[in-house]
Parts: C-alpha cells; structure tokens; sequence
C-alpha cells in the first residue's frame, strides 16, 4: 500500500506557500510563489491548483494517496462552509466558494482556516505552545494576527472570527484602522507604522532588519522604538491577559525577530499592568515553527478533519 | 423519601445573600444579610455557616436533604480547592480554604466559584443568554465583573482568574486602577467613578438612580453621563468582540438600569468600531435574573458538581 501524504498551503498577501507533508507533518517539499504576480481572482486559485498538482508530480503521488489539502487563508472565512468572507490586503475577493472550486478541480478533499488559527494550532501540538492550557498566539507582520488554543482546541468564536488580537483597540482616541476601528493595536505595531516611527526618528529609511541589529548593537534610537512596540503590544496583552488568564503566549512573525529587547518590554507591561494571579500564570514564548507554521498547521487541520 | 434541596450563597461587599432553591433552582426562601455587619474574617465565616442552619431550619429541613453549598465569592479563588486567594473589597482574606472550613462544620458539599462566573452560568442556564454559542456576561456595579460561557460551559482560564472585563485596559494611559492596572474599564465606569463624573458635572450629589431618572427625563447633562458611560464600555466591548466573536453579551447589575440610553451608546460604538463580522454576530442583551442570579448560579454549580 502506497503512503499517504497532505498538501498544506498557505496563503498570504504577499507569499504563495505550498508543502507536501507527511503524516507526522513532516514538510517533504515546499514551493513559494509571489502571490502578487497572480492579480485576478481566477489565476491565483488556477496558480493554486497547479501548484498542488506540480508537487504531486515531482514526488510521483496519486491522488489517492493524498489525505486532503490544508489551507490558511488570511482573512475572514467560514470554516464549514469553506466559503472566503474577503481578503483584507488581496483585492477581489468576496464570498467565494473555495474549498468547492479546489475540490471540484483536483477531487481531493479540502479543509480551510485562517492563516493565525492554523498558525497557533501547529505551535500548540508542535512548537512553542505545546503542553499548555489556555495558549494565546500571535503573528507580527504587515498585519497582527492571533488564534486561540483554548484545552486543546482551535477557538473560533461564534462566526469563525474569533482571536483577532490585531483590532483590539489599545486607546480610545488613537490612529484609524484599516479595519474600520480606532486605535486597534494593528494601527501602532504593524511593519509598516513601526517603520514609519523608524523613518521619523533616523530621518531615513530604516527596514525591520536593520532595526533590530540597531537595537541589538544598542543604539539607543533603535532600542527606544522596541521598547515602545513592546510596550503597546504589552498593553494589548494586559487585555487579553486578565480577561482569558492564559498560561502561554506564543508571539510570531518577522517583527518577534526583535528578540529579547522586544519581548522584555512585553513582559514588562504586563507584569506591572496585568492582575497579579493572571500575571504570575502566564508565559511569553517566542515562536519554534518560523515561517512554516502555516503550513504544517494546514496539514494539522486536515488530519483532525479526517480522523476526528 | 424527602424532597432535596440546594443553598446557594452570593457573598458581596455589601450584602451576603443566602437562599434555598429547589433542585428546578427556583428559590423558596432567602436571608440577606449586611456583610460589613461581619467585620472579622471568622465573623463572617460564623453568620455564613448560621444562615445555613437557619434557613433549613426554618424548612424543617435535615442535611441529607441538602445536595449541596453553592457559593458565589467576590475574588480571586482556586474552585478545585475551594481556597480564596483574597477579596478585593473585604479585607482580612488571605489563602482562606472556606470550603473546608464550612465542609467542617456543617458536613455538606461546598462548592465555589467568583461571583461573577455563577451569574454568567445563571444567565446562560435559565436567563437572557439562553441558546447562545458564545457568551459574554458583565455585572456594573461598585466593580466590573465578568464572565465567559463558551459552548455550555463555564470558561475559567489556567488558574479560575478569567473573565476580568472590568479590568481590561481602554486607554493606555489613564486612571490608576485598584487592581495596580492603569486606564482598566473599572477606573472609568465603576459606580464611584460615575457617581464622582455626575457630582463634578451637577455640582451636587446625585445618585445613580436619580442619574437614571434624569436622562429618562431627557436631563441632557446626565444623558451625556450616561453616552460617556456606553461609549467607555463600548470600547472594552470592541476589544472583546474582535477576540472572541461572541454571539451574546449580557449585561447586568445596578448600572444596568440606565437602560436604553447606555445601551444604545454601547451598541453605536460595537458598530462604528468592532470588525464587521463579529459586530454583526454579536447582539448585546440586558441581564434578566436580577439580584438573585448569583444565588441561582451558585445553585447551578451545586447541580453540575454532584451530577457530572
């Protein structure tokens, strides 16, 4: 009997990530495409179904050894369904029947959720989150995103839209959001607005990157601007601290590259900030999974679909 | 055989209610008691363990036909070992084991949880969030409780501290908050904070009964008081919604009697600010059981104890 394998994939603003994984969620091969380069609705799923079928191909599998595909989709969707509410930052996209167009194409069974769900779901049975009750995870990136791992399982709130950490406003008052609300944590510590503040202050172009060697080398410009996104992101954190009292939180993404000034700032806040029991409960951990978590997430879900 | 029966205990700042319920949770008879009337910790532990023996006394009731305590508690406990870590607005608890203090004395089954988590369970069971997926219950009053019932069940957190609303940040700076927070829900709409905006403004005392008056009245200073009031809680709401997609809010207590005029203000700022999804899932309800839910609750808890 030939093995079986899962195709998890990944889809960003700005990455097409696509793996095949063992059982164990062991990725075997991965392909990243610019999701970019595919404008129109119809030629980035067209971009998607080839992919699948390509890295079928250059493994020599058949369909019927293929579980199911995974997908994290980065936006508001419903997850029984399989029906895409939008895309914040890919245009074009409104109320569409993906997981029915994927099937339909390729005949193998398709499982979808948002990308910081399945992101939180590969760090609790994987990576940094593993062996805790109540895990809180989030990614720092253009957007923040969050997933909720609460006993074991994703939470999803009532409509598929539960954790998104990102909008939790941190003032009344502050900048508006993308996302229609005011002062949401988003609006202060996404790339962009950090490399703003950045710009602002070396009256150039700073990237993440350099931003954090900056800090790290101690520049005290760069280590001021960390210090002040760990402490909005802290503040943030204080909320969802005393109002769920994790036991962990998972911080991810290209900005958690900051490291220990970043996550020192965080711990900070919310030692001084948050209720004293809830404080003492909870740990800040930085991300095990990188930039693969999505996709060994994906694989996750479909193993839970299949064998729950 | 005899008939059973459950006591069910709200232990306030103000007030300790004690009632017996039938084993439908209804409530047959109740004692309410001044808490402040108790000042030392054994005091109070005393009037606790008389009212039982009163009120069953009064029934001609025999222990074994008491299922069980249930008792709601105004802090931060540990309901497996039923120890109060310590009570906010009494003083003089510290790591106090009441549940086998009680056990001790009256050889009946103590259960115990924050007052807030029994009002929600009540509220959820047999009140205004009935049928819901998600639920989100506040009480407004000296403080801002909350509790959280997800799925049917009660949501505590890793270590029974979850579902501090009142002390969840909206602004990041702000008021300093009795929990050693800065900016919480609580500093903003606790009912001495309203009561301290009302006098500045009326330039005299005025209670929050009269405040609820005045804006019926159409009074366009408290109606004023009363748009602040919804749109501060509004903001805590945003933060709720946009993490946890609830399907149900409810909120109660004393505060709650404004009315329409806070919760209209409380609805406005979930639609203009909350993600759209979320803020479309979500309806925001006013708390149906009153005084008694936290007895009712506690008596809910009893029931879940013994028969699960």
């Amino acid at each position: 009997m030939p093995s079986k394998y899962i195709i998890g994939i990944d889809l960003g603003g700005t990455n097409l990530k696509i793996a095949l994984l063992d059982l164990s969620c062991r990725i075997k091969k991965k392909h990243i495409l610019n999701t970019s380069s595919f404008i129109r609705k119809k030629s980035l799923i067209r971009a998607i179904s080839d992919s699948v079928l390509k890295i079928m191909d250059d493994s020599g599998l058949k369909k019927r050894q293929i579980l199911g595909i995974g997908m994290g989709l980065p936006g508001p969707i419903d997850a029984d369904r399989g029906v895409v509410h939008f895309f914040p930052n890919i245009p074009g996209w409104m109320e569409v029947g993906l997981k029915k167009i994927i099937e339909k194409k390729l005949s193998i069974p398709v499982f979808m959720d948002n990308d910081a769900n399945l992101m939180a779901l590969a760090e609790y049975k994987l990576g940094a989150a593993r062996g805790s009750k109540i895990a809180v995870c989030l990614t720092l990136g253009t957007g923040v995103g969050g997933g909720l791992i609460f006993e074991g399982r994703l939470f999803r709130g009532s409509s598929f839209a539960a954790g998104e950490i990102g909008h939790m406003p941190i003032n009344e008052k502050g900048p508006e959001c993308n996302c229609g609300g005011i002062g949401c944590l988003e609006s202060y510590i996404g790339n962009r607005r950090i490399m703003q503040l950045a710009q602002k202050i070396f009256k150039r172009q700073v990237s993440l990157e350099e931003l954090s060697r900056l800090a790290k080398n101690n520049n005290k410009k760069a280590v001021k601007i960390w210090e002040k996104v760990g402490s909005q992101l802290g503040i943030a954190l204080v909320q969802v601290v005393n109002l769920l009292n994790p036991d962990c939180i998972v911080i991810g993404g290209g900005v958690a590259n900051a490291g220990r000034i970043l996550f020192d700032s965080v711990e900070e806040t919310i030692l001084s900030r948050a209720m004293i029991v809830q404080a003492k409960a909870v740990r800040v951990v930085k991300a095990k999974l990188g930039n693969d978590a999505g996709m060994i997430g994906a694989s996750l879900l479909v193993k839970s679909k299949i064998w729950s």
